[in-house]
């Protein structure tokens, strides 16, 4: 049995963690929910503070030259570049995870229509994040492709001569599991199809390496693991030999070749620029830019490499834990054992309850969340800039006191609320 | 000839002069670049502190639910429908105003060719902003249409039995000048077209009333009139005779009818609400927030009628200022004179200098902007919330000061910058 003392020597051997240091975690609280919303970076009330005060308030409308407003997206972008496998210029902060993918998935479907017209068929998971899934229908409908769902298990041989794109999230926001980026891409590769990556539970969490892969479009978030804040503006990545082909539908001024000449007829900017629309909403930025900094904070001590071995070790204990201390339960785990196939989170599944067994947890302070579906599931996200061996300990505990009492059968408890 | 005394008396009579007060303003500076990016309101700083510090910070994921972050877009729409003539859950505030633009026209277009399907043109200004004509140029291409460009003395004559959709933007950016939303639109319909106006110079500068204008699509920025912060979320309003019609194409989860049930068919939510896509920068919209308590401080004072009439004696005076003082130096006037076609900017030309000019006052605290074009154009925009009689007669001595010196033709303000 592993007890909370081997834990603590877990952490006491841990290189990463002085990192915790650069969050402000709530007291009493164990944050297993930064796959959904990453916490406040210590630094970041006073960087959001300088924004709000002088540049907003001071420089006015100079900030745009004098604070690099205009050029955030491209920062941004240039610093979460290394965190996926990407190179400078190639990758912009910009909108939203949705709106990204609707510009990438859009292009890749124009450089299909040319190169290969008879592709008529964008394939992707049915477990796949519903937004996604969304997008691809809508633009499906519109260019008169098809959007055909399909299991994990059947990839990749259902991609025949009719795929024209395979649109996947990385790792799966339901159950923590992960693809193979590099088989998949290549068989999609071999099968003549694109492949749109989307990184919302990867970029920061896992290593992702998207030239290694020859992936051809990625998208990501950054309020998750990047620590960007609540609604941080995502990211776009186009591989620069698709970059400069075709506009992306959301043709506005910032991707416009010359944004401030004003001319009436668009041309669109060399390179990933062409994937900006407008003005971005530059508070939200900043705090973006101080999620970076925390993620970039572990480079010199072995970057996402480092970050991924702690993350496997947080997540392999988690799941040690729970069997050694909540058998008889009801639980199961909905998250791949195997590493290669394992994302930063754990999911369990119980046939009943779990919404409740989740609230009680966020009473008791242990913030997971729920999803629901057949099965439910319990989701605990593992980031391992600020986790601690000994909060998975406590976690587990806290749980097994709340199956062993009856505790998340009391009735407030089972009151529904929007979750996100 | 006006005195600096009778501009001080007529400060002394402002029924709004109190709400200067709730801005923090820099000294020294004249602001009249409101209608580029608003200033900071007084209680933004302590606001935005607490949605980092408390919201995010301490409340973590469980302020999407406590925090009312979820219902930000449809909360602020609420708060800016009064402002614009549209009704409470009409109007959400989400993305930008180019993105919200493809949203409309894109729903616009496919009403169109669901009802009328011979009518295959665009109309819009060749003067509009340039953004709208991008995303025009964009939506015609992809679903074949033809964008037709006009000058404003051609509308509404132009439009016939060909016309889908009738593209404006309100108060035209470069030269204040302002249609008369009610007979345009009329003068649309009367040609079986339907009408999308873009409010960015309107929304807290003039009165608008879509309602008895009986306009059909509209949006707007959060980041000029109403003082949202840095690129603040912009706003999208549909009538409810066409919001439950057809999907605007960005269909991410925020639209859904049940984005927490996560199913992997999308489903619209009725009415505005479909207009959403995906997760909003929530700290901006915090700022938007706040930018709308200052223009919404003016309602017990009048509300937007009154800042209108202090809007109009206020570019009245800076007309007849720059009349009265600053004859001989090649200036003209952009803006039309009369009331009912000018927005709440003064535009000036020169044939030469335009831009240094523009800089020279700058470097005096006289915060204007510059628009290249034929003829380059002085803007000066005057927000009625802070501005006072006073500063429209000195912001005139400046200028009068730097055409006499010939302070202008110094080579550092030759030096071009990026501007917005």
């Amino acid at each position: 049995m592993t007890t909370l003392q081997d834990c603590r020597a877990l952490d006491a051997q841990d290189p990463l963690r002085g990192l915790r240091e650069l969050f402000t975690l709530p007291e009493g609280v164990i944050y297993l929910d930064g796959n959904s919303l990453g916490p406040l970076p210590k630094h970041a009330p006073e960087r959001i503070a300088r924004a709000v005060r002088q540049e907003w308030g001071e420089g006015l409308i100079r900030s745009w030259n004098t604070a690099g407003w205009f050029e955030m997206p491209q920062r941004l972008g240039d610093r979460i570049a290394p965190l996926v496998g990407a190179r400078p210029g190639e990758l912009v902060a910009t909108d939203s995870t949705s709106i990204n993918l609707f510009k990438v998935l859009s292009a890749a479907l124009s450089i299909v229509q040319a190169d290969a017209p008879q592709r008529r068929t964008v394939v992707s998971e049915r477990s796949n994040f519903p937004t996604d899934l969304y997008i691809a229908e809508s633009l499906c409908r519109e260019r008169g492709f098809t959007l055909h769902l399909l299991e994990a298990e059947q990839l990749p041989e259902a991609l025949d001569e009719g795929t024209a794109v395979l649109m996947l999230t990385h790792v799966n926001y339901r159950t923590g599991a992960m693809h193979d980026m590099a088989a998949v891409t290549r068989a999609a590769h071999a099968a003549g199809a694109l492949v749109a990556w989307d990184l919302a539970h990867s970029a920061g969490a896992v290593e992702v390496d998207l030239h290694a892969a020859g992936a051809d479009f990625a998208v990501g978030c950054g309020y998750k693991y990047l620590n960007g804040g609540p609604g941080a503006p995502a990211f776009a990545w186009v591989h620069p030999r698709h970059a400069d082909r075709f506009w992306q539908p959301l043709a506005g001024w910032w991707g416009h070749a010359a944004p401030f000449a004003f001319h009436s007829d668009y041309r669109p900017a060399p390179g990933i620029a062409r994937y900006l629309c407008g003005t971005q909403p530059v508070l939200s930025m900043v705090a973006l830019d101080c999620g970076l900094d925390t993620v970039l904070a572990a480079q010199p001590l072995g970057g996402m490499a480092a970050l991924r071995r702690k993350s496997l070790a947080l997540t392999d204990l988690f799941i040690a834990l729970v069997q050694e201390r909540c058998g008889g339960h009801g639980l199961g785990l909905a998250t791949p054992r195997e590493h290669a196939r394992r994302g930063s989170q754990v999911c369990l599944t119980r046939a009943e309850g779990a919404y409740a067994i989740v609230q009680a947890l966020v009473a008791r302070g242990v913030i997971g969340d729920f999803r629901a579906g057949r099965p439910d599931i319990l989701r605990f996200g593992f980031t391992p800039l600020y986790l601690r061996f000994e909060d998975a300990w406590n976690a587990v505990e806290h749980l097994r006191e709340v199956l062993e009492s009856g505790e998340w059968q009391r009735p407030e408890f089972h009151r529904q609320q929007v979750v996100t």
